[in-house]
């Protein structure tokens, strides 16, 4: 069977989830790097494969897929019984690791992608970070993870007593904001969402994927 | 087996997609109106079940359930084999319906969502309909509906030649579009997503659900 190709880019919150969701699958895979500083994501080569330009998409022999939440459903699919099983192990678990992982799309990711966009990404391209809108980010990002909180006093992990998807789903845009962002202290403020940050952010997979070239 | 509970209320476009999906699947359910005008979702009652406190939550048996396009993922598997098939029939079918049902959460919903709230539901509250911020949701949403135009080129559904939940997802927002925000030419302007639209509008389940109380 030919290798799994990633096109991304190793410092791309996205990518990283697919490639963290290939390590903790055990999967080999290629990663094909896409020249974001050069805008390679929005030239006609990629966007044939992935009309919206962004990373990461992947190639898996005549599949080709983007949207980084879809690919790693396929791959806990795909590879189900192989590495960590990451989708639980019954339709409810399936059902609620499924609600967890749109939590994160619907209600996590937008504040915190706004905060990474202003504290990382404005100043790498010259301009200047807008604290108001990192404050309006920081207040709709405490309102969800008090929810997380109360939800982390009763399980373990976000969709019951195991690792899945749901969790995944939120090392890279956590990862920067503890590390890049100064804003630990939202994790480290909260005794069950503290437990839950230490637990998933020292898994093998993820550590393996956001020390290189960071 | 007892009958599925949906907490929410039918002109909630969340929960017209539930409500849309059960009748594709031809599952018995019984609509637990949350009155939204009153603030029943925010209070002490509702909270239990859905802690974010938005419509709509479904329980059926002991599981209960929030965020729409979990349901609905939920439901597809479940009822697998019963009413219309809604995830395809393979894997790569399966992972091109997760890929679409990512693109509408992710970069449809949001500037569609938007124009709905400023014409609709602003001056419901008796303020006034911004519309910079529509005029600027109205041009997301037109790269969107190109890439939608290309993709609908190729293929009947956006998924592939089948009807799915990527389509099915599309339903409650754009019906509202079309309906009652007069922004109909965002999608009749485009021949291919013109005649999508009229096909999965037409569908006998959205009728029966978009008939009610509208």
């Amino acid at each position: 069977m030919a290798t799994i190709k990633v096109h991304g880019h190793h410092l791309s919150t996205a990518t990283r989830l697919v490639l963290c969701c290939l390590e903790e699958k055990q999967v080999d895979y290629e990663l094909v790097v896409v020249d974001l500083a050069a805008g390679a994501h929005k030239k006609p080569q990629y966007l044939a494969l992935s009309p919206f330009g962004v990373v990461p998409t992947i190639q898996d022999g005549d599949l080709t897929l983007f949207e980084s939440r879809a690919i790693v459903k396929y791959l806990a699919k795909k590879y189900k019984g192989q590495g960590t099983e990451l989708f639980g192990n019954s339709l409810s678990e399936e059902a609620l690791v499924e609600q967890w992982c749109e939590v994160e799309g619907q209600s996590y990711n937008s504040p915190a992608s706004a905060i990474l966009f202003q504290i990382l990404f404005v100043p790498m391209r010259g301009g200047t970070t807008d604290e108001a809108v990192v404050e309006m980010n920081v207040e709709k990002l405490v309102k969800v993870l008090d929810i997380y909180e109360e939800r982390l006093s009763k399980s373990k992990y976000l969709a019951g007593d195991f690792f899945s998807l749901a969790d995944l789903q939120h090392l890279p845009t956590t990862h920067y904001l503890v590390t890049a962002c100064g804003k630990g202290d939202l994790i480290s403020s909260r005794k069950h969402v503290k437990a839950w940050w230490e637990d998933i952010s020292c898994r093998p997979a993820w550590k393996k994927v956001s020390e290189k070239s960071s």
